[in-house]
């Protein structure tokens, strides 16, 4: 038997890791059953297996060279640097083997699907978690198939399917995706390599919050400022800061900010409404289009990474960002821009979505909240090779 | 006055480092005095400036988070892993912040025009020279001007405008792109921000060599086999074994196999006939485009990134493969595609200049060549983000 920690449900159920199972018997996504975390950076490993003892994947791993991204100060308290940026940290995720921090999250993926014997897996995407699930897939032999919507360009279509990838478009709304990458898993017992249902994923990108960690010498930043689509680095950074808490490392779980953009923002909305769970946003702008007679807004938002209408997890984001003193906050699109400019001009070159936790920090700097206040980490998570504005 | 080694030209004139220096009166390419290698590494930080004692510019350092790129295992030693890259090892320049290795050169220069107080910098590149060239000017506060030859993609155009530098395009042969250059350096006394001409580039891409040793626990492998265009990489990776090599931290430089591609081969064609320097090659397939009635050859290389008809360091590419023991070899456009294929197949995705030193690997491996016996190390240069086969 391979030792890893179970599956659990909010409703009380509770699972043995296997191929097949991806959610609960009651509809519910599945956590991991807590595991303590393990502290022994490897200090000669300079890629997220620096933290192996952290991840509850033993077995095999098939690095392509993740982890252990740049973090570099936001001013050089020199010419050109507002003093706005005083303390802020930018986390360079694009320097990342696929360009986005997703690779974090895929190389546990393709280790566990190793580990437990997955055939092949199945993953569904329309953005950086496809690339990425398709190169580590690759790496460690597993066949993969991913599903992406009709749209999606042919350069990245030609990079899945050069790293060996099976892809099928799916036409229709994004859903429509998901919908027939959940259909293939159920009906040819494939790996969901999905990076919204499996838990395992947030084991990988737990590893921000060590790096962070261990980049500020020990000790945790203020705020972590977090683009908040599906939520996958909210809740990995949480996972890996509460895991430190836990070890006595930290004394608190950093203020989380999670930022949405304007045109697609259901866990903005549900923050400030006090609500504890996420209504599906239903305007255009979001990755789903919207229905007949639905409110719409004018235009799509720049930021599709995170254009989720009704993210899964949305309901644990909320907890998150409260738990912490943090917020859900949004930025415009006119943001967005400025921010990826000001990001260029300093020599930082990220694809749109890559601008929003940025968007967020000047926005909250400008007008004096306490949210940004100190110490602040913010990431550029996918490369401006990728896409531009 | 700054402390920095002196320029120094084979004819025996050297010169103290100064904003308008960029070659010897007599026309040659300039050196450094040679410096003894610091070897000291920083443990704590995971970025270029690890080595920083070894880079003899002292002063601010403007990093994009460049340097320490991964050394991944080209076998898994499981399924799908041939034999044939036992003891083959990847060093992955891709996942760099503007996607290739020339941002170790890049940061080096940026750091010393802020150093000797220059107001500008100019570069020419048609590739990933200018666009790293721009994004660490940007980041170093330096006014930049990149020429480009025309034909240039308005992407990359974006790019190194978005980082606040001019671009000035230049219609013509390269050359043409290159005299553009130099004239405005003459006539305004901007710094020349040359891979070629400086020689504090190689101070930078001579890291490479500082992360390998380090990388295989502080052992030199048998063999470097380096794409070879200009020669950054190879002067760069010399000048770094070297250096430890007289710090008795190893006891030999590793043999350097230099790699050119068939349709672009001015080195490899003065290795076999035993030359000591370079002729310009006159032929199609180079980024010189060539004059009436020369030799041509069928198509344009796609390893665009090395297609240098007359390297200006060509004679000190030459002295460095015949002292190692290496040699100078080609690949074919049929063996950059496949070995693209099989790095893609891998889950590494590679511009098609980044597939030429596995391609080499697989070459001589295959006739069983001793220049690749052992272990050795090949780097993947540039992200396939930035073109495909």
């Amino acid at each position: 038997m391979v030792d890893l920690p179970e599956y659990a449900c909010a409703c009380g159920r509770s699972y043995e890791v296997s191929v097949g199972r991806w959610r609960c018997d009651c509809g519910g996504v599945l956590d991991l059953a807590a595991v303590p975390l393990a502290w022994s950076p490897r200090g000669d490993d300079h890629s997220l297996w620096r933290y192996a003892d952290a991840i509850p994947v033993p077995g095999r791993r098939f690095s392509l060279g993740e982890g252990m991204t740049p973090l570099v100060e936001a001013s050089l308290g020199g010419a050109g640097s507002p003093g706005g940026d005083d303390g802020v940290w930018f986390k360079v995720e694009y320097v990342s083997p696929t360009g986005s921090f997703k690779d974090r999250g895929a190389v546990v993926l393709a280790a566990l699907a190793d580990l437990i014997g997955a055939p092949r897996l199945v993953a569904d995407s329309s953005g950086n978690a496809g690339t990425a699930m398709a190169a580590y897939a690759a790496r460690a032999g597993v066949a993969a198939e991913i599903f992406v919507p009709s749209g999606v360009s042919e350069k990245k279509l030609a990079q899945i399917r050069g790293h060996g990838a099976r892809v099928t478009v799916v036409e229709g709304p994004r859903e429509e995706t998901a919908r027939a990458a959940v259909e293939r898993v159920e009906a040819t017992g494939a790996f969901y390599a999905s990076h919204v249902y499996n838990p395992f994923f947030y084991e990988g990108t737990k590893t921000y919050a060590l790096e962070v960690f261990e980049q500020l010498g020990g000790t945790a930043p203020d705020a972590l400022v977090l683009p908040a689509g599906n939520g996958t680095l909210v809740i990995g950074a949480y996972l890996g800061f509460a895991g430190l808490r836990a070890a006595g490392l930290v004394d608190r779980v950093p203020r989380i900010v999670a930022v949405q953009a304007e045109l697609c923002a259901p866990v903005a909305e549900a923050f400030t409404s006090g609500r504890a769970d996420v209504e599906a946003w239903s305007a255009a702008g979001t990755a789903e289009a919207p229905g007949p007679g639905e409110r719409t807004v004018a235009g799509r938002t720049v930021a599709e990474g995170i254009a989720i209408a009704a993210p899964a997890r949305g309901a644990r984001i909320l907890e998150i960002v409260r738990e912490t003193g943090g917020a859900v906050v949004t930025v415009s699109e006119k943001e967005i821009a400025l921010s990826h400019a000001a990001l260029a001009a300093r020599g930082l070159w990220v694809e749109p979505t890559g601008a929003v936790a940025y968007a967020a920090v000047r926005g909250l700097r400008s007008c004096g909240s306490p949210l940004t206040e100190g110490t602040v980490v913010a990431p550029l998570c996918g490369s401006g090779l990728k896409a531009s504005m």
